[in-house]
């Protein structure tokens, strides 16, 4: 019932000693948490961004790098929402390498709800939260 | 014929004007590149990094932005193969919006093959030549 | 005359073969665009962005990539005015790298200013043109 | 006696809702990491990697974003060592506002020295660590 999703390694992630520079991890975990926001919330986070006019930006991040990904890897990243409270959201994010299921990060973020409007907090709508209640660990 | 590869836009590719930010379109070209590699010249772009130890850096740009991305785009990379010499390879990347099939860019760029030992430019090997004659226009 | 700026190579601006990832360079004009029109015109590109809300995006790229930057080099960025538009400007980048001023990149970008509010084309504004005309080589 | 830098936020920085992408803040720790080890250290971090093949890739991040940094403002990044350990640094690291001192973030990061050869975790050379030692908190 986890999400999750699958990123190729580009090229251009990795850094001169060949591992993927590790605030690339963390792009890959914004990536996968817009195409969770898709799949099981059922609504593009542009549209979020765009028509909603809301955002979740990081507000704190515990993470734990344990193998580096290298250029040709493909990455899983699998995508769990640990708490709704509510304005704020916990999901946790752990990364494998798909070759042979190594656990290379584990990421814990911290997302709150802003309106992109008055840039302040606000509740996290009716229609998300369900969505993510349904799918809390 | 023509390899052509799929990419959406993320929220990080784009600015703070909502447009995909140009030099990610070049970014996504290389993406197509090494998909292209692996498509057409049956290996990983990484493995003619990391085994082969031949690269493929950009010497020439020529590039026109028709129409822009914006977040929640997705774009449809076309590379054709315009010539290759003893050492160079012209690629032409054809970037198309999927939803209305809109051309958002039109780039060539000219690669050459060197070694990653040596930095000096280098004969594009056999095994790659062929492939790449082949799909050549 | 001509204005020019200093950037640092980055680590997590180069690949896993050590030089600067090209799209970086691209990144490299665009920043030392932005310090142009702090430094020529009197005006940080933030402010026309959030307060003029008019940006320049490129629409044409001609770049050739001479010399590689790799990670350590400091690199020499001149940006000169070319042509002046009603509503387009051409600006030439001529990246060296500071250690022995050998030239790494020529890049000509057509800029384009654009209504952040309309997505049109619109006149580049007197108090922009007269600066940028005044330094047009 | 903490060491500090600045780095301006750069347009290209910025995600689609104007302020910085969480990723390149960072992206921005790992550049105030790399002035940290010329400027205390007196070894430019691109030696490190590129002749005592030697990195410190991150293996724990716990950071907080507290106030967004927007295109336009300029970060000061100051970097403070907590810990040395055998292979180990903590690094911390807090990013204000120039305009108003406000602090953005607060981010600790473990480093480990590893051999770029061998891939694996080493000893912090005695070089770096009296350097580090000096500077500890």
């Amino acid at each position: 019932m986890t999400f999750s999703t699958r990123i190729s390694v580009a090229f251009g992630d990795t850094d001169p000693t060949g591992l993927v520079y590790y605030p690339n991890l963390l792009h890959y975990c914004h990536i996968a948490m817009e195409r969770f926001f898709a799949a099981r919330c059922d609504v593009p986070y542009s549209d979020l961004i765009a028509k909603d006019r809301i955002g979740f930006p990081t507000v704190k991040i515990e993470a734990e790098f344990l193998t580096p990904l290298i250029y040709g890897d493909e990455a899983e990243i699998a995508v769990e929402v640990a708490e709704v409270g509510n304005s704020s959201l916990k999901l946790v994010y752990t990364i494998r390498r798909v070759r042979d299921e190594v656990v290379c990060a584990r990421v814990e973020q911290i997302h709150v709800a802003i309106s992109l409007d008055t840039k302040k907090s606000q509740s996290i709508p009716s229609y998300l939260r369900e969505n993510l209640i349904t799918t809390t660990l």
